[in-house]
C-alpha cells in the first residue's frame, strides 16, 4: 500500500469543524502521496484504476493524536493511584525513572511501550522521555521503527529531584546539545526531538536560559506541564516570586510558544492572564482528563479554552492516566466536563462528543502541521475500525458507532491504521 | 468441575475488611460442595487426591458483584450520551425498552446481553427488565442458562410514562402477580425475581400498595432508584408532598427494606435523614459512579456512606453507564471520589483501591448472602484472570497487579469463571 495513489473505502467520519462532523457513508477516502486528495461519495472517474481497499462497513477516522505521554512511565500505568501529584512524583515516578539510567532496562520498558504504541489508535504523540540521553536516544529508535510520528524530549530536571535523578545546570544543557546532536545525526523520518523541562519546580532560572539558547539555534518546539495541581501552583509562586502566573515562569525565558511550537499539559488551574497569554503566544493545551481524576487534580476548564478559541488537544497522559488508549481520553473529557459543570460552575457546558472527537484529532493534530481532517492537502493519518465486536440488535447510524467508539473501542477495534500514507503494521 | 470437592491454584486475593487485601501467592482455594472451604499456603494432607486446576502465575478473585444493571439498556450503551437523566430517560430509554414488547426483538437484545454478562467478570447481578412480562421471563431463561446467579425484574410504571409504556394500575399489579407466578412454575436454580418500580416518579401511590401486597405473599426482595438527580429529587417532592425525604416515599408503603432485601440505586443526593434511614432498614446502595457522570447526576457521598456503615456495592448502570465491565466501575468509583474531595468536600476522602474492590465483591455480594469472600462457608464465585496481556519489564506483587486489573482489565483476562463452585463457558 505503498503506491503514491491508493483509496480507502468504508463509512468515513471527521471533524467539520468543533461541534460539526463531516460523514461520508460507503465512501472513498483517497490518499496520493501521503496525503488526502479527497472523500468522495461516488469515485470521479479520473481515479479509476488506482487501487482501491474495501473495508466494507468499517468506520474510518482521521488517526488519534496524544499530546501528553511519558514513556517512562508506561511500566506503571494502573499502579500506584491512590496519591496527589507530588506525593505520586516521589513515590513512584522518580524511583521508575531512575531505571533508565540501564540501557537494558530502557530497552525491556521501551519495547514494550513502542509496541503498544504502534498497535493503538494513536497516529502521532508527544513523548516524555526521562534525564537519560542514551535512553531517550533508543526511544526515539524504537518510535520511529513503529511508523507513528512523534516528538520526543530528553527531560531536564537540575533542582527539587532526588540525587539519583537530578542533573548539574551545565552538564543538563550539554547533554540536551549533545542530544540533539545525535538526533539530527540519526536522520529519522517520523521521530523529531522535542525540548522538554520537565516543569518549574524541577529547572532553575539558569536552566531555563540554557534552554532557550538551545531552542533558538535548533528551532525546537517545547514540551512541559502547567497548572496542573493547586500545591504545584503554589510553589511556582514561591519559586519564581517575580512571574505574574505560572505561565508566565516559562514565558520570561521565551520558553512560553513566543518564538517556537509548545504544547503544555494539564492547564487545570490557569487564570484568566494565564489562558489570555497562551492565546496570545499559540500554546496548544494538552488536556488530560482521566490523569487529573487519579492524581486528584480537579478539572481543566475546557469549555473556556473552547470558547476563547485556544489550541486544545488530548493527552493519555500515561501513568498518571492509565491508558494511552484515546478513545477512553475522549469519553474521560466529556465525563470530566460534566462533572465540572454540575458541581463546579453551570456556567461552562459540558463537552459534547463531537468537541472531543475534534480535540482528539484537529485539535492536537494541528500541533503536527495539517493533520486530523481528511480535508484535501491534510496528511493522511487514517485508523479503520471494525466495530462488530459490539453485536446490536439493530443498525445503527454511523455518527451513533463513532460515539460508541469513543466509550468502548479499543485496540481490538483498529482494522487498519495510516501514518502519512504509510500502513502500520498491528502485529 | 462439578466435583464436590476440588481445588484452584494460583495467586488468591480477597477483602479481609473495607480496608485490607487477604493474599495468598501461589495458595490453594478449595471449593466443597459450591462453597470454599478454605485457602491454604500449603494444601492439607486430607485434602490430597482432590482434582488441583493450577491456573500458574494468574489471579484468583472473588467473581463480582453488579447490584444494578438495566438489560433492556444494553442495546444503546454508549449511545446518546450528552443529555441529563430525565431528558435522556425520554429520548433514549423509553423508545428503546417500548421494542421489548416484541419477542423477537427482545430474543435478539437479550440474547446478546446475556451473552455478554456470561463473559464478563460478573458472577451476580441484580437486573431492570421492561414493563413486560413475556420479554421479562425471555431474559430470564436467558439470564439463566448463563449460570450467573442474578435477580430480575419486572418493572412497574403506571405514571409520568409516555403512553406507548404506561400501564394501567391495576394491570401492571395483575401482571405482576402473574409474572411471579410465571417465575415460581419454571423453578430456576439461579434466576430469582424482584420487585422492581421504576422510581417514585413512575409509580403511584396505590401501585405502591399493591407492590406491597405482591411483597408480603411472595416474601420478595426490591430494586429501585433513588435520589439520582436534582430535578428526580424536586419531582418527587411535588409528587409525595407528604414524604420526609425521596426515600421516605418508598418507606410510607413499607418498600424501603423494612421487610425484605431492597437495593436502592445511586443516592446521589441522600441526605442525612436518608442515610439514616437506610442504615436502619439495612437498605443496600448501587453506587454508579460511571452513570453518574454520564447523564450529569453528580458524584455520590460514598465515604460518607462508608463511615457509617451502610451496605454499600457497586452498579455499571448500562446504558447510563456504557460497560457491564465492573473493573472499570471499580477505577470510576475511586476517580469519581477524588474529584469529589477535591472539587467539593475535602471531609470526605477518596476510596481507595482496596475499598472499591471490598465493594465490588463483598459490599455488593452480601445482597446475595455469603458473597464476595472466600472465608469458609462463602459461596464459591470465582475469577481467574491472567494479566499476561499487559506486558511489565519487572515483577509485580500481587496487590499491584489486583491494582492495575482495576485500572484495566476487560474480559480478555478472564480465564475461568465460577459461580457458586460451577464453571461458566466462556465461550
Amino acid at each position: 500500500m505503498n503506491e503514491p495513489v491508493f483509496i480507502l473505502k468504508g463509512n468515513i467520519i471527521y471533524s467539520k469543524s468543533l461541534t460539526e462532523l463531516a460523514v461520508c457513508e460507503h465512501g472513498y477516502l483517497v490518499c496520493r502521496d501521503g496525503r488526502t486528495e479527497g472523500v468522495y461519495q461516488t469515485l470521479p472517474f479520473k481515479l479509476g484504476g488506482n487501487p482501491i481497499r474495501d473495508y466494507g462497513d468499517c468506520l474510518i477516522i482521521p488517526g488519534l493524536v496524544d499530546l501528553h505521554i511519558h514513556a517512562p512511565q508506561y511500566s506503571f500505568r494502573g499502579l500506584g493511584m491512590d496519591m496527589e501529584l507530588l506525593e505520586w512524583l516521589e513515590t513512584n515516578t522518580f524511583p521508575e525513572e531512575a531505571k533508565y539510567k540501564n540501557q537494558e532496562y530502557a530497552k525491556k520498558a521501551y519495547t514494550i511501550f513502542s509496541d503498544n504504541m504502534r498497535r493503538s489508535a494513536t497516529t502521532r504523540a508527544c513523548i516524555f522521555g526521562t534525564v537519560h540521553r542514551a535512553a531517550t536516544l533508543l526511544l526515539m529508535d524504537l518510535m520511529e521503527k513503529t511508523g507513528l510520528i512523534t516528538y520526543v524530549g530528553k527531560v531536564n530536571m537540575d533542582r527539587n529531584t532526588p540525587e539519583y535523578l537530578r542533573e548539574e545546570t551545565q552538564a543538563s544543557a550539554e547533554e540536551t546539545r549533545e542530544w540533539i546532536k545525535d538526533v539530527l545525526h540519526r536522520k529519522y523520518k517520523n521521530t523529531r526531538p522535542i525540548l522538554t523541562p520537565r516543569f518549574t519546580p524541577s529547572c532553575t532560572d539558569e536552566l531555563m536560559e540554557e534552554l532557550k539558547k538551545l531552542q533558538m539555534r535548533y528551532s525546537l518546539p517545547l514540551h512541559s506541564h502547567l497548572s496542573e495541581n493547586r500545591s504545584e501552583v503554589e510553589w511556582v509562586k514561591e519559586l519564581c516570586p517575580w512571574s505574574e502566573f505560572y505561565g508566565d515562569a516559562y514565558d520570561r525565558f521565551g520558553l512560553f510558544g513566543s518564538d517556537c511550537p509548545t504544547v503544555m499539559a494539564h492547564c487545570v488551574y490557569s487564570d484568566d492572564r494565564e489562558t489570555a497569554r497562551m492565546k496570545e503566544n499559540g500554546v496548544f493545551i494538552a488536556h488530560c482528563p482521566e490523569s487529573n481524576m487519579n492524581v486528584s487534580s480537579g478539572i481543566a476548564p475546557v469549555r473556556k479554552f473552547l470558547r476563547e478559541e485556544l489550541n486544545v488537544g488530548l493527552g493519555s497522559d500515561v501513568a498518571a492516566g492509565s491508558t494511552e488508549n484515546l478513545f477512553r481520553a475522549m469519553a474521560h473529557a466529556v465525563q470530566a466536563s460534566k462533572l465540572r459543570w454540575r458541581l463546579t460552575d453551570e456556567s461552562l457546558a459540558p463537552l459534547a462528543v463531537e468537541e472531543v472527537f475534534y480535540m482528539a484529532t484537529k485539535g492536537g493534530g494541528r500541533f503536527f502541521g495539517q493533520v486530523g481532517g481528511f480535508e484535501p492537502g491534510y496528511e493522511f493519518d487514517a485508523l479503520v475500525l471494525d466495530d462488530s465486536r459490539l453485536s446490536h440488535p439493530q443498525a445503527l447510524d454511523v455518527r451513533s458507532r463513532l460515539e460508541r467508539m469513543i466509550y468502548l473501542a479499543d485496540e481490538r477495534e483498529i482494522q487498519a491504521k495510516y501514518v502519512k500514507g504509510i500502513e502500520i503494521d498491528l502485529s
